[in-house]
Order: C-alpha cells, then structure tokens, then sequence
C-alpha cells in the first residue's frame, strides 16, 4: 500500500481502455478468479444467518475462535504439500491477515519490560510494509532497525521472508546470536511459486491465504507456532486487537483449502482437473517468460534469474517464478524507476520503500491478464 | 476477556448440568440466535468462490475495502431508528469488530510528534478493555490515564460510552477543553437497550453488529466520522494493521442489516414478524424483572435502576435494558465479588478492571436462555 495513508489512487479494475494507468503496486491475486470459476459449486460457501453467531468456537481451545474445521485444513494442506511442519504438536493461530499476525509475532516476541525497544530487521530488499508495521504505534517494545545486514548487536528479531518479497530470492537468517529471535514469512513458499525443497520448522511462520488460492479479501492468515508461550502472547495480542477472526472468513477458507486438497488426493471428477498449483505455475510461467523476454528487448531493464531446483512437492526440477517481479533499470539517467514508469501509465512500487535504490521496483506478477498484458505492452514499449 | 492472556477457560457453551461453570464474563450476544433461527432463508449467505477475491471494493474510495451495499445498509439502518446522523457527508469506515476502529481513532486522534503521549480517559466505571487496548503495545502516541474524573489537563482523548458498559448510564462527556478530543462508543444505543431520544451527532462514533443484531462472530463495526483528515489516519492504521476487513463478513453483514430494516419497512410476509428490535426488548425486559426480583429476595445485591424515556423510534415511554447487569455486593463481608460468585460457579468480571471497588462485578445479560435461567438460580440461592 501507499505510505502516506492516501489509498485512493490504488486500482485493481480491469482497465478500459489502452490509455489506462496499470496498476501493479499492490499484489492482489485476482490471477486466481480464473481458477476458481472452474470449481463450480464446490468452492461454494453457504452461511445460514442464525450459525456462527458467538465469539467463540472452542472456548476450551487457546485459539477460542479458531474453527476446528480450518486448523484440520491447514494441517492436512502443510502434509499435502510438504512445505513446513504443522502436526498436532504444533499451535495455528489464525489472524486476519498475516499482518496481524506479523503484529502479534511481534509483541510476542519483545519482552514486556526491557530498557530499550526490540530491534526489527531484515535483509534488504525487504517487504516494504514490516518497517511502517513494526513503527505504526510508535512502541516502546520493538522499533524497526533496517538492513538486517548491516546490524550489530545481540538483541533482534530478525524477519527472514523466503522466498522473499520483493525480489523471489531464497534466503535463511543472516544474523545469528544467542538473544534474537526470528519469524519466518513463508507466503509465498508454495509450489505454484518455487520449489519445495524440504518441510520448513521454525519457531514462527507465517502463511496468508492470499498468495496460496487468490483470496486476498478474506484476510485470513496464519501462524505455525512451535512455544506455547509464544502462542499465548500472539493470542493476547490477537484478543485485544480484534477479538478473534471473522467467522465467515473462516468458513469459507476452510472450503477453498478443501477444494484445494482435494484437487491433489480425493478428486471428485476425474475429468475436471482442479489442482490449483499447477495452474498458478502454468500461468506464472507464460507471464515471466513473456516478462523477461520484453526486459531483454528493452534494454534497459534487468530482473533476477534464479537456478531451478527438484521439488518434492511436483516430483521434477522447477523454476522459482516469483509473485512479483523485481525490476532493475539499467538506464543511467532514469534515477527512479517508480516515476519513471508512472509517466509510461504504470504503478509500481519503488525501490527506496524496500530499503534500496530507487532505480529499483516492484510490480506483481498476480493480477488479471488483461492488466498483466497492457502491463507488458506498456514496458515493450520502453528502451 | 480475561486480561492476563489466558482466555482457555471462558465459555459460552449451553451448561450441561446443573453443576456447569454459568460464564457471563464476556458479552457474548447468543440470545440473538433464536431471533435469526425464525429468520429463515432471508438471512442466509450465500458466496460463490471466485468473487470477493481482491483486497478491494472500489479503489476510489477511502475505504477501498468497503462494499458499497453493506455501506448502503448501515446508513438505512440509522435512518430508520433515528439513532445516529449517519448520511452521505460522513465517512463510514469499517473494522474488524469495534475494538480496531476504538485504536485506529486513537491513532488518528494522537499527534504522531507530541512530547508526551494523548491521555486516553474515560468515566469509571468504563469499560475494561479500553486501557490494556490502549497500553497494548507501550505506544508513545498514547497512554491510558484511567478515570476522566480525575483528570487534570487539556491533551486528552476522552471516551463517552453511553449507555455505558459496565452500568447502562446516559453519558455526556465529562471534561471539556479546546484541546480535548472525544471518541463515543454508542455500541449499545439501540432500541432494545436504550430509549433512542435522539440522533447522535459526533466527530467520532462507534457502532458494532455485534450488540445489535448478536453477530460477534464476524467481527464487523464501523465508525461514522465527521472529518475527512481524521478518517484518513484511522484508514492508515486498518491498512497497516490488517489491509481492510474479511469480504465474507462484510457481505454477512449486509445481509444481515438489510434483513432488520425489512423487519420495518419492507415486510415480505406481513404474517410473519421480523421486528429485531422488539424481539430484544421483550426478551430482555423478562430477564430484567426476573434478575431484580432475585436481586431484591438475595437482600445483599444491588443493580442500578434508571428513569424511563420517550423512545423515538419505538414512539413510547420505554425502559433502559443494558446488555450488562452491574450488580455490587451490599454484604460487608464479600470484598471481592467476582472471587465470591466464581466460589458459586458463576464467571463474572471483577469491579477492580472498570477502575471501581472490586464489591462490584459485570454480568452478560445476552446469553442463551438455559445459561441466564441457571445463573438466576444461582443467585436466587445466595444471601
């Protein structure tokens, strides 16, 4: 999102004419309506108006609202796909969005009492929303720190995002110490977007069902919790933040993720191929191979490339095909690369806001065809 | 909630004897289902899985989030019971539950570079959750400072919840300084609570579906706010702290809302009534005279009573009927009330987290029928 609270100017229409500004600031997944169209009444969600009416789902459980339902879903996709440990030993906290959850990863880790706040880094480029997250409240419990890579001291929490926003590199901690703490940002370790090459097992890490099915408007995310303690402190923050998680919300990603699961191990009709990762790879590979080959012709711009690896989860070598793409002008006199292509009719999100150069910025890889192609047009164009 | 973390022992479960643990500590609204069981299908959601997939509603708007239907109820909704000036020249922003919107108006109210923190202050009692959500994380925008009573200063945000939780009283506020900023909580200004004696006119008012229609599960408030500056803030803070609210709940609560105002205004079935706010009334004008009549026969308990009030909207004299009893404890030897009703099986909360004597305690009057009758049994039989 903008930084500046001003969030009008921000669209994901589909644009209307060849003029229209193209806005790929945000990652919002609507790349993912296609799929979903073809489920039919499976993906379907139905809520009668006198169910779900109360607080609570299990007032017996530490996650009081969480519907038992939706961890069984969560659980069974993590198994499914292989991407991180998330048995019956493990704690799900479901958050509205993982933002929240970043929040309450974050007030559980800083301890309640010390002289000086918890320092808040990552390495750049980083998501550009943890610093205003981590600042919004101006906290005396945790402050943003910057470059995870040019800190020094012993009492952090570090944010490893892999593979990481904005740029799809895999990544592991950099900074190593007995006092700091990590939280691992997995969004967007899903197989549509790199390869599974072992079950993750941190202590935290955060998923959001927006990057896995396309629902970003859901606000649902959750966090794979190893201490309870921790778990507790997150639930805390939760509790007095929203209390709880909407319900509906709930319900209807516990139908996505079945469908989802499904798919893959108990397919209804076996004529109808419902397997949501490979969609997202089939789509993802057409654009970034048409998105590097315009780069190439423009000569001014770069993008990372990346070696493929065997994922577990497909069976066979594949590419890492990032959410978003990370876009370097080469071009001496273009100084930022954000203004420079909302002039061409394009929104980005510039470098600065990840920690780096302006010459650098970030456009999703996950929106429409028709805003994904003008988008491509539109940087054809440029040399 | 309970306020040290560990919410695993609340419950808002249907008693399973005699014996059972009666939890009236949260105001978990489920008397309503009953209500939304005679409902029918009118009331039911229904949400095809590829739509409400992106983060936004209309881009244009403030509110990106928004649907424009669910704004279209709210605002028919205060038209309708004249409780609130709710129309096209104020901002309705949406939250997940009102407890997000109660800190993005802290937020938007707190200079972000003063010397010293905004006093947050409220008349005692006030309700218990306004000071850990304020301190929650030890922000230098804002502090709690406890009774506004007691306060001596001009830099204040003072919150005005009438009727009040935890006693039912009709607020004003009660400081008033040119420097002084107020937030109203009208959750409970509706027409089964309170006689409506007039439309509430200001800068900052909070409303959830929660106590209106006893949908807490979805966690959907909103606040009508005079100032395009200040909503601006209070969407900066949603943006960051949660990226908008669960499409599912907003399109619950849209159905929902328009289901209330049918009841009056659009009856489909003239045979059938739909009138949600007299169903609140009736239900909790029995277990008011029931909880006074046992009260009066304990001889050691106490509720506030209140003077009656031409209601706008019901168009008689009607009686207040809070969602909470606060019931004190007249008996010298009982000096902590929550301590001596939890020795009786019954969970209430203390009078010590409203910043009064801990002889006073807050009970839900909105629970199930079963929870309320056995608690009233439970009362009856102390002395």
């Amino acid at each position: 999102m903008s930084l500046n609270g001003d969030v009008s100017n921000l669209s994901s229409q589909r644009p209307t004419s060849k003029d229209a500004i193209v806005n790929l600031d945000r990652g919002d997944p609507t790349m993912y309506e296609a799929f979903w169209k073809s489920a039919g009444a499976d993906a379907d969600t139905f809520i009668p108006g006198w169910t779900s009416m109360s607080y609570f789902s299990d007032a017996t459980k530490l996650c009081f609202y969480l519907n038992a339902q939706l961890t069984h879903q969560i659980r069974r996709l993590h198994n499914l796909v292989g991407n991180a440990i998330a048995g019956d030993d493990r704690f799900i906290i479901v958050g509205t969005g993982s933002s929240q959850l970043f929040q309450a990863s974050l007030y559980a880790l800083s301890p309640p009492d010390a002289a000086e706040p918890m320092s808040v880094v990552s390495l750049a480029p980083y998501y550009s929303t943890y610093a205003p997250m981590t600042d919004l409240l101006q906290s005396r419990l945790h402050k943003w720190a910057g470059d995870a890579s040019k800190f020094a001291g012993d009492r952090y929490i570090e944010i490893v995002c892999t593979p990481n926003n904005p740029d799809g590199s895999i990544r592991e901690a950099v900074l190593c110490s007995g006092d700091g703490k990590t939280i691992h940002d997995l969004a967007y370790y899903w197989p549509q977007y790199t390869p599974i090459t072992h079950a993750a097992d941190h202590d935290i890490m955060l998923f959001t069902l927006s990057k896995i099915t396309g629902h970003a408007g859901s606000r649902i995310g959750w966090a794979v919790v190893k201490d309870r303690e921790v778990a507790k402190r997150m639930m805390y923050y939760i509790t007095l933040n929203s209390i709880g998680v909407a319900k509906e919300a709930q319900l209807r990603a516990e139908k996505i993720l079945q469908v989802v699961s499904d798919g893959y191990e108990n397919t209804p009709n076996p004529d109808v191929e419902m397997k949501l990762f490979h969609f997202g790879r089939e789509k993802l590979a057409v654009r970034w191979r048409k998105l590097v080959e315009a780069v190439k012709a423009s000569g001014i711009f770069t993008v990372p490339s990346f070696e493929p690896a065997f994922c577990n989860f497909i069976g066979e070598v594949t590419e890492n095909l990032p959410a978003f793409a990370w876009i370097k002008c080469e071009k001496n006199e273009v100084e930022d690369l954000e203004r420079y292509l909302k002039e061409k009719g394009v929104i980005a999100r510039g470098g600065i806001q990840f920690g780096m150069e302006a010459r650098y910025a970030r456009i999703s890889m996950l929106d429409r065809d028709p805003t994904f192609d003008l988008f491509l047009e539109r940087l054809s164009a440029m040399s």
